[in-house]
């Protein structure tokens, strides 16, 4: 369904924002020498680049024809840096002890666990230095400002942090679907709105422009997440298929485990067509966007 | 030497920030409730509160009638959110694996070590959210931007996170004096040094005031890592006096190790000096700074 030259645009940006990378986190000397390559084993092992490029794309799409969107590449990376530092930290032998991410060993296998908790912190840290950086953007303070705010809001115990705390708590014994809603929507939505509703207000987008691309970030966040449940069942989609309900839902609570494959399949296309109506309102410079919304569906990791 | 007064306007400014704290912060229902109580327990375990202290202190000095300090209390509670943060993370088992605190078990030890790890990124990203938030503050966009950016310096790889990484590698190896003093600069000197700057830059502090304020900050932030090395070797110090130099130094190397007691209670007076000194252009309402300069030489803890 996608237009073929999504994949293209993916690249490209993937790309841009890999080179920002790593100009904003230079090398250093020993004995921080260890730390940057620790920050940057994690931060460069091969991730999607989803928020970022979702920030860069939003900003296209809410964006005049004098707004360049390489201002909003900054923030585009912090979201990469933030996104980075969570799952290095959730990796921790204290939290979800795993010792594999993407096929790699996870940081603290490689670096140790000290110094995989302090690129973590490095990572969050250097994403609020990125975020308020007046040598790297020209945008208006108060434009900085608001999403300084907003995506701190969404890392922290509100969104982010807060859903590891429920995610860790609901560990071993049967989950509600409201609690499931509550994990996903802090652990993975609010990151990946905020990362469209940065691009645009960095971009200027008016009041209904940005509720407009919120509510699309809303259905994108949703249908993200529910793919990711997918994927992560897929070996044992038949068998979840059968099982759905209340029997499956005893083990780690998913959208398959709940309502089947079908039915999920069905729920994460139904976000997407929710993200879509919510971009009517905008003209072709939102196709990225719009192509972004079914590769999200349609993704294999 | 203190004016008698500095003991009352220490408690005031401490009470201050703690009930701010305690407003920012606010409890939360089950699950999260005990999230909070985990930040809430080091945040509230009778820290000194010098930085905020520091940061009211500088923004007094620096602001004009119409100033309100109270402008700068989000800003001043963002501060102790980061130095409690870094308090929680440097006492976990995989970093420094301290037990006590202030006499109290640390926060690992109650709440367990993923309780630990989340307190603290919540508390470090709690900070961007208060140093960013309209609602609490009326002091222009582009003097919040500015602060947000030096807290996250002087917080980042560039200044805390950084220190702990030298720390961590300096261990059981000796240490030149050079490593010593790099090491204590960005630990603990950074977010002190910070802690001025940012409550004189968002009182609209003037290019010639920051400059006099920033050295006003390196003075007191230098000598309160000597003070912290006296305080620490105090049990041992006769012996120090002796065994001062290289022998001291393949220990835990700290001021006293090398240069011994009285010669060290010289440098922090000399740092004291500098400090006071960079004060001489301003009015008596920077009289608290002085008398904080004079509190960080003598304080016994």
């Amino acid at each position: 369904m996608s237009r073929p030259d999504i994949r293209g645009y993916l690249d490209e940006k993937r790309r841009l924002v890999e080179a920002a990378l790593l100009r904003y986190i230079p090398t250093e000397n020993p004995p921080l020498a260890d730390h940057v390559r620790a920050m940057r084993y994690s931060l460069l092992a091969g991730g999607k680049r989803v928020r970022p490029i979702l920030c860069l794309a939003a900003a296209e799409a809410a964006g005049d024809e004098t707004f360049s969107p390489e201002l909003v590449l900054p923030c585009a990376c912090a979201l990469e840096c933030i996104h980075t530092y969570s799952l290095i930290h959730d990796d921790l032998p204290a939290m979800d002890n795993d010792e594999l991410r993407r096929g790699q060993p996870t940081n603290h296998v490689v670096f140790g666990e000290a110094a995989a908790i302090l690129a973590g912190d490095g990572l969050l840290t250097l994403a609020f230095e990125l975020l308020s950086d007046p040598a790297l953007t020209a945008v208006p303070a108060e434009r900085s400002l608001r999403v300084i705010h907003l995506i701190a809001r969404a890392a922290g115990p509100a969104g982010m942090v807060g859903g590891q705390v429920l995610d860790l708590a609901a560990e071993g014994r049967p989950v509600s679907f409201a609690e499931l809603r509550a994990i996903h929507s802090r652990k993975t939505g609010a990151l990946i709105t905020a990362s469209v509703e940065a691009g645009a207000l960095l971009a200027g987008a008016d009041p209904a422009g940005l509720a407009a691309l919120t509510r699309y970030g809303e259905g994108i966040g949703l249908a993200f997440q529910i793919v990711d449940d997918l994927l992560n069942v897929e070996g044992s989609a038949e068998q979840l298929g059968k099982a759905a309900g209340s029997d499956a839902a005893r083990h780690k609570a998913t959208y398959p485990a709940f309502f089947g494959v079908e039915e999920t399949r069905k729920k994460a296309a139904e976000a997407v067509d929710m993200a879509l109506e919510a971009l009517k309102p905008f003209d072709r410079k939102a196709d990225p966007l719009r192509d972004l919304a079914r590769y999200i569906l349609e993704r294999k990791r």
